[in-house]
């Protein structure tokens, strides 16, 4: 099937430089020494995730239970989830899981880790924890070393839960003596420590310099504006995602207007709203929920009702999200359709 | 059920508010004079419009095709889609609905035209039509009333499609003449007007004094930011929609971390991100892609892991879209669980 044969607006992934995105990324890792564990929220589709597992990576992370439970599903093995389970109904699907595949949780509070351990230990099973450490994000962590060794001691006390470990994101050196601490504290217990876990596209480097036994990596798989940082890097060579869309219709000289708008692109900031590969000279300056404004009036093409344009977007992993299904291109040729299965599974 | 037992973060709706909203805007039409045909790419939900349609609404608006074949599988049987209707996978899937429904396409091209036309005759079909004005929004429609007059005697000339009337959006009294011009051409040349479609929650009485014959509303069914314009009168007495929330980390006295961020509630700004009723001192300052990250250093109230919040989202419409299911709440008990079956429904 050629692509202009699609309905639109559709996702499509550029297989080429998808699996040139994995495979650099491998390689940059193996050059390192730093072992990769890939993040899946940016595509929350399986098949990509055994792509990256094929390439090297030595299991996946996933954002949410739900992910998880969906990489599960389709025999994906080995998953960190670097989020606080909190909450019955959560805490019974995390032991579920837990008894089908390799699962560890990251955890922040007492609170977490004590419900953790009352229900793996009414469901008979064992959790493996690593404890989130707060390096400077702002976000989630303990906010000290003396607090991160407090809590393993806690967890070393509880049953049903294992702990394997320590985790930080972003990945920085300026981490450093935060983790080394920890480490010293850990190791004056006599605790073990067996996963440190750091992450973030880009801090590969600084994962290892840091001491980490894995380094998590998401938004390379996609690359886009969020991580390269301007929309002239914004080139179908490093970009997979593109949204095929349709010019609906022509109002004006200077303006065009395509059948995406923010429930199709997201309304991530700045603009424009993204890159169209075909007519760089026009720029997408406005969205309403399900069109698009592209001012063409920089452009000497004249476009037509009818006419297919690819958009990347700008914020890969959101888009990403907004859509059932992923059709992987190489060239003009429809090659694959994939679910994004992981799609909506906040909870 | 109570709503303490959802997993989260869930999105709910308040019933009693919701009902509120669906009857208050029914007997403003009605007061009027303005018959109301409600748009719901705000909900996307079969259930809600049928509610619509029982307080008064005369049929329904859905911005895409997808979102209409949603609606006629639920018996929603008179449908606008003020939309160009373009390619032909859409053009096939529109003249399935129009032998299963009563639908009307608004259009503002030759191009679109001849694409419905076409397709009808080789399916042996009708397509009633309206024509879109751009009367000032800036986004679809004909530039003109002499443009609207070509395009109508364009339409009339053709088989399989039939000339219905006008419309625009967003209603307003500068779009009088354009309005009354256009009707005076088309008179002109005794080509019938029955449809004069205006819309845009809040300018009902707009559409009345232009001369609509129906006005389409829609963010009004659940209110929200983009509505009421700032955040103090984002009140549970307006509001229907709520995030149901966990806190799953209090690193600091001043930062708690709810179990939702970018793919729970959109990034659409301004912050606040979103109006938490329990404690309207916390603020949600920032978002991670599934991490919400609140300022709690102006409330009394000590906030502890588990703990449950509802949050009103800013832009109901993108936060509804983000969500698989509604859970219908009145006071802390769940009534009932309803598909929001239009979402994703981009194509």
């Amino acid at each position: 099937m050629n692509i202009t044969d699609l309905d639109t607006p559709t996702l499509a992934a550029d297989l080429d430089v998808l699996e040139r995105n994995i495979d650099g990324m491998a390689q940059h890792c193996q050059q390192l020494g730093i072992p990769l564990r890939v993040h899946t929220k940016t595509h929350k589709v399986p098949e990509i995730a055994k792509l990256q597992i094929d390439a090297g990576s030595q299991g996946i992370t996933c954002q949410k239970l739900g992910e998880a439970e969906v990489m599960v599903d389709a025999d994906v093995d080995d998953i960190l989830i670097p989020y606080n389970i909190v909450g019955k109904p959560k805490l019974k699907r995390l032991t579920a899981l837990v008894q089908r595949a390799r699962i560890t949780v990251a955890l922040d509070s007492e609170e977490t880790a004590i419900g953790i351990s009352q229900q793996a230990i009414a469901d008979g099973c064992v959790v493996p924890v690593i404890v989130e450490l707060d390096t400077g994000s702002g976000r989630c962590g303990v906010q000290s070393p003396q607090a991160a060794q407090r809590l393993a001691q806690q967890i070393m006390k509880m049953q049903g839960i294992d702990f394997q470990g320590i985790m930080t994101y972003p990945s920085n050196v300026r981490a450093k003596p935060f983790i080394e601490e920890t480490l010293n504290l850990l190791s004056s217990d006599g605790i073990p420590v067996n996963i440190i876990s750091g992450g973030g596209t880009g801090s590969e480097a600084a994962s290892k310099e840091i001491g980490c036994t894995e380094t998590r990596s998401g938004s390379y798989v996609y690359e886009g504006m969020t991580r390269v940082g301007n929309s002239e890097m914004l080139t179908p060579e490093r970009c997979v995602l593109r949204v095929i869309v349709t010019v609906v219709s022509t109002p004006t000289p200077e303006r065009i207007i395509i059948d995406g708008g923010m429930k199709t692109f997201t309304s991530y900031p700045p603009t424009p709203y993204g890159h169209i590969i075909e007519h760089p000279d026009a720029k997408i300056y406005g969205m309403s929920v399900e069109h698009g404004h592209v001012d063409v009036s920089e452009c000497s093409h004249r476009f037509k009702v009818g006419e297919q344009l690819s958009v990347i977007p700008l914020h890969q992993g959101m888009t990403s999200n907004l859509h059932d299904k992923l059709v992987g291109i190489r060239g003009d040729q429809v090659e694959t359709t994939w679910q994004i299965a992981g799609r909506g599974k906040v909870f």
